[in-house]
């Protein structure tokens, strides 16, 4: 077998067998395949695209070039959510606490924020003394003590992922589905789950923004997904408008908290138990959707995510206090500016991508893969998509540190063009747009 | 400018400007543009195709990214020929003397075989003591001195398309129309010549088979060249059935003398002439297509060409005796086995492809890249398409040496399968196609 043929097969349209695929993948690991050799081959997929039996064989081959870890001797199911990544979106924090407290263990191996979206183990890190770099025992211990752990990717699970993440990256092949269902799928089933729920988001802020290609890659990953004999669902879900009212990795901790204590914003509380609803009914301990939300609603009444959620941050080395003083233990912003609106009406838009970015620009982002966030910077929001403001309201707060300031003007122009406001009236949007 | 938004675009259908295409080319040359990006690239100019602008400035990039050679100190108008390859295709060695013999001087830059074809550099080096590795200033000189020089690539000369075609080989991305353009052209007019003349070959052994690739081919190097200001021509030449008798080096070197001697088979003969008439009329030494040709068929007649061919063969330091006693100087196989007809009939089909493959099987071709030819290997046909043969008669001589005697079973059968022979009479095929 040789690459170059399997390029050329692939750049005529043809289908790869499960050997095919085996032999690609192992070659990328061991360097027998090179570099220049699979990035023509991403080029070619993405161009031609992947068949089903071709995209569930390239993620078996990619979860299986690494270690596949096993669970099976943590008591109950363990489902683990991902989403394809927005603005404010910050429910990992809110619904794994509220899974595990409703008897679901949550393995969650997350990522960093990319461009003008946030990133899980960025928020986390927010939080002094918090560790996502755990080894396998360690995470073990935590999921198991805690019935959630919250870690980044380590080396040993699908190695081959990470390589071809970059070359992707690289090479302007991230948008293919079959490219994207086999990174994420290889990553989360390599974790040992039983099960995984779904946020596929579209609109402004999300990286399909339309519809019709977030549908196409929700249907990769659930057809694929089961095709590997795990359940998977998924939600189709608005990224229009920032979720919940804090962009930023300390901001949105304290948001999370906040929704924990049961004083979280509509629209993130209701996007968080949708998607811990998801995970309930597929770990088994709900009977339907409506036992599903009404124990998760208990566990924020009852303290119970958020008692889990303490657990978590010391199990990782974290100031546990975070939970009940998040102003006083979490770092913040020396200056905070406001945005005010320039005439008065309805919010009619807010969108996503340049709330995202300006929270980036503040320093809440990275600019390239290499750079560091400032932990303390982005932007809380006063009005979302519906709200009437006055002429010289405030919509916003700018958040960050003074070796920033020169981003500020960049920033304020980058958020002023988010916004629409207009005379008449306007409903807010629906969050939950399909379940496949 | 990122390589990253560069392929994106490529890979969206977009053209890219002079400026971009520059700073592509200049990156594979100094490594800021990774050869992962480059395949991947690569992939994408296959798929979207480029623009005429665009290979033109494709072309001019690469062409500068070496030495550009000026041959203003030679007197006389300076012409290449340039063949896409084919079996039995010795037609350099014929028209480069012809030509020169009729005052166009002929500064040839040749490649190796690949695959089932021939390469001049091969052919040349079956002749005793004969060196194709001349530096720039000797390169000059024989020029100078015989009206023709034949020689490798060198270093010097367009090292990105060197780089380039080593990538697009291990990628499956060779046949795209404007990379293929681009090799030619940018090692083609590096050369210093004024004008070129291209053999582009269509049917079973030419690497376009199908006619329309190879005119669109065609048409884009014509399109290309005379965009850069260099009169180009083209001619689109049947390769359905191998040129002339001989397939193998030191065969084919012993059969081009023969034609020099004025006793070479009639089709080699005629695309031979035909070629050179095009580069008297490129180079400006006659005054119609007519007036080229009985110049041409002069210089055999009158032994000047033979001449041409015996002073380049002792300036690159062969044996001058080889144009008088070819049997006493080229290397011979020891080993002839016949292949015999199995049926009475006219022959209606000589499959190049399979005869260059069964040629390479003995020992006349690489298998790989690395792989070294047996410069006596080879094929002599004793009927061609046309023919009349009777059950038992020699259809052709295989040449070998003993080391590969383990592969006269697959050549002998390979040969086999390119061979149709039916009652009907059958005319000749037609040779020279189209001119563009």
């Amino acid at each position: 077998m040789r690459a170059v043929d399997l390029i050329r097969k692939k750049r005529d349209g043809g289908e790869f067998s499960g050997d095919e695929i085996r032999f690609l993948v192992a070659g990328l690991g061991d360097g027998t395949v090179p570099t220049y050799q699979w990035s023509a081959l991403t080029m070619a997929i993405y161009w031609r695209g992947m068949t089903a039996a071709e995209t569930a064989a390239l993620v078996d081959a990619m979860l299986h070039s690494g270690t596949v870890l096993d669970l099976a001797d943590i008591p109950g199911p363990k489902v683990d959510k991902h989403s394809t990544g927005g603005v404010g979106d910050k429910t990992s924090l809110i619904l794994a606490p509220i899974a595990a407290a409703c008897g679901v263990t949550v393995p969650m191996v997350s990522g960093r924020g990319l461009g003008h979206t946030g990133g899980t183990l960025d928020k986390l890190e927010s939080i002094p003394g918090f560790r996502i770099d755990l080894d396998l025992d360690a995470y073990r211990r935590v999921a198991r003590e805690c019935g959630l752990v919250l870690v980044g990717q380590t080396a040993e699970i699908a190695p081959a992922d990470r390589v071809l993440y970059a070359l992707r990256d690289a090479t302007a092949t991230v948008e293919s589905i079959p490219l994207i269902t086999a990174s994420i799928l290889s990553k989360k089933l390599a974790e040992g789950i039983d099960a995984l729920v779904l946020d596929v988001k579209t609109g402004d802020g999300a990286f399909m923004s339309r519809t019709e290609d977030a549908r196409a890659l929700a249907a990769s990953m659930t057809t694929i997904g089961r095709a590997l004999g795990k359940p998977v669902q998924a939600l189709l879900t608005n990224m229009d408008v920032p979720l919940g009212c804090s962009v930023g990795n300390a901001l949105e901790v304290s948001e999370s908290i906040a929704c924990l204590h049961g004083k979280g914003p509509d629209d993130l509380m209701e996007v968080s138990l949708e998607l811990a609803a998801e995970m309930l009914l597929l770990g088994g301990v709900a009977k339907n959707r409506e036992d599903a939300l009404s124990h998760c609603r208990r566990s924020i009444a009852d303290g119970s995510a958020l008692e889990r959620f303490r657990r978590v941050v010391i199990a990782q080395g974290g100031d546990g206090r975070v939970c009940d003083e998040p102003e006083n233990v979490l770092p913040r912003a020396e200056r905070i500016e406001w945005v005010k609106a320039e005439q008065s009406g309805y919010v009619h838009r807010l969108a996503a991508w340049s709330v995202g970015h300006a929270s980036m620009l503040l320093g809440a982002g990275r600019t390239t893969a290499e750079g560091r966030v400032d932990p303390a910077a982005g932007i809380v929001l006063h009005r979302k998509v519906g709200d009437f403001v006055k002429t010289g309201d405030v919509l916003a707060e700018l958040h960050f540190n003074p070796s920033f300031e020169h981003a500020l003007p960049a920033a304020r122009e980058m958020f002023k063009q988010a916004v629409t406001i207009a005379d008449e009236p306007v409903a807010r949007p629906p969050l939950i747009l399909e379940r496949l």
